[in-house]
């Protein structure tokens, strides 16, 4: 049992924690939580770690395993949660290439723009696993997916919804229009979202929570759309304009009216 | 200037920041910020707090108003932020009946059960706001709206949504049926939220985020809906289940489609 944290696997652990640059170096990634846990494809489990009283009360759970017991002190220093559950691992990257997205039929996806918040990109994974939604693809400057508080926040999605990390967007809209995707870009001039039919392939962009799009994403898609708002409200939450859009998508497409 | 937090009326601030109780007493509440400090209505703003640098560089939204400069160390005790902005107001608390909210023309109204998390309250007016609702009704143990991370979140939605606090929801639901407004419970077993219709007087029951609604209050509810997920999500976010549910209504009052 790791009782001390200037063991050497528990300094890799804290390295990963806090720094995503460090996690692409080892391609690597934190789960905690037994919800979680128990969604880790298998062949991207790479190392599991509990705590005694966990590990004795859950062992149906580990069957087969080599599970690395640390203490209860261990565990809360390598634990991102105030409350750790008692048993964290380390995954493997996951890896989708941009064609792999596009090549779909009639796809549905979301193109995210510098999006900051972990809370906000969780929850659009989330979310977009429950419209059905084929892919995210994010600008390079996007929170990084494998953060420990989007990853929590997605609640196993991040294992179901494919998505990549780009350098240029404006390649992305490019190579969407070549595949006939419909790219729609959020803005005040645009119709009302409602009446625009997304039963072709579709691309949403959304943008940063503070700015919105950028003028130059937003030239270049090929439609413009809004969300009408009610009352003196100017704008709606990121993830929030996302799960609206997604799930009239999902309407259209169910055949639904 | 008040460079103190003994002043008594910086201690009174403290007390109403932290404490649902403290403010039902007093009856008034914090609002932070001078996005929010301008949405504020007239007749409920009952004393402003400025730092020095704060007020010499907005005289102009101050005008005619007395203002007490505090601080910058008094400021940052006071706030609710970690940066705080400059200004803060008491504010009197909003008063609405629950006759006021039913007694509209086809209202359309969510009707909260326990929701304890103060963003998500926050976003729920917020975006109800946008797609125009005309009210929140909730349970008592419902999250306190006037705690300073809910008005927050809410972006000055507080200022124009009614809302009230109800001791029983049970008793709701029965005024509803008298008043012919509809109560819609979401459920596994309930029907796609897209193939009701809402343009009639319409009200959303929205349940707890780890619980979701009570089986008792699901059974009292008119209608079971439900919003279709795909892949392995067993559940959306409370406040994005909510948005979901009035965008739809607007949709479908707006005519579109």
């Amino acid at each position: 049992m790791i009782t001390t944290i200037q063991n050497k696997q528990i300094k890799q652990i804290m390295k990963l924690k806090k720094n995503a640059r460090e996690r692409r170096k080892q391609q690597l990634f934190l789960v905690e939580g037994i919800r979680m846990f128990t969604e880790i494809p298998e062949q991207y489990l790479y190392k599991v770690y509990a705590s005694e009283d966990f590990y004795k009360e859950h062992q149906a759970v580990f069957e087969g395993m080599e599970v690395e017991l640390v203490s209860d002190q261990v565990m809360k220093e390598i634990s991102d949660t105030m409350t750790p559950q008692g048993v964290l691992a380390l995954v493997r990257m996951l890896e989708y290439s941009l064609e792999d997205l596009l090549q779909q039929e009639n796809p549905l996806l979301l193109v995210l723009e510098n999006l900051q918040d972990p809370g906000n990109l969780g929850t659009i994974l989330r979310t977009g696993e429950g419209a059905g939604i084929n892919g995210i693809i994010m600008s390079r400057e996007t929170v990084d997916i494998y953060n420990p508080k989007v990853t929590r926040s997605t609640m196993g999605s991040i294992f179901r919804v494919p998505f990549v990390y780009v350098d240029d967007l404006f390649e992305v809209i490019k190579m969407m229009k070549d595949r006939n995707i419909t790219t729609y870009a959020a803005h005040l001039n645009g119709t009302d979202y409602t009446r625009e039919s997304y039963t072709s392939g579709t691309a949403f962009l959304i943008g940063n929570e503070g700015n919105g799009l950028t003028d130059e994403l937003t030239d270049n898609a090929q439609k413009k759309i809004k969300i009408p708002m009610c009352g003196r409200v100017e704008s709606l939450n990121a993830a929030m304009a996302s799960g609206l859009l997604v799930y009239e998508a999902r309407r259209q497409r169910q055949g639904v009216d």
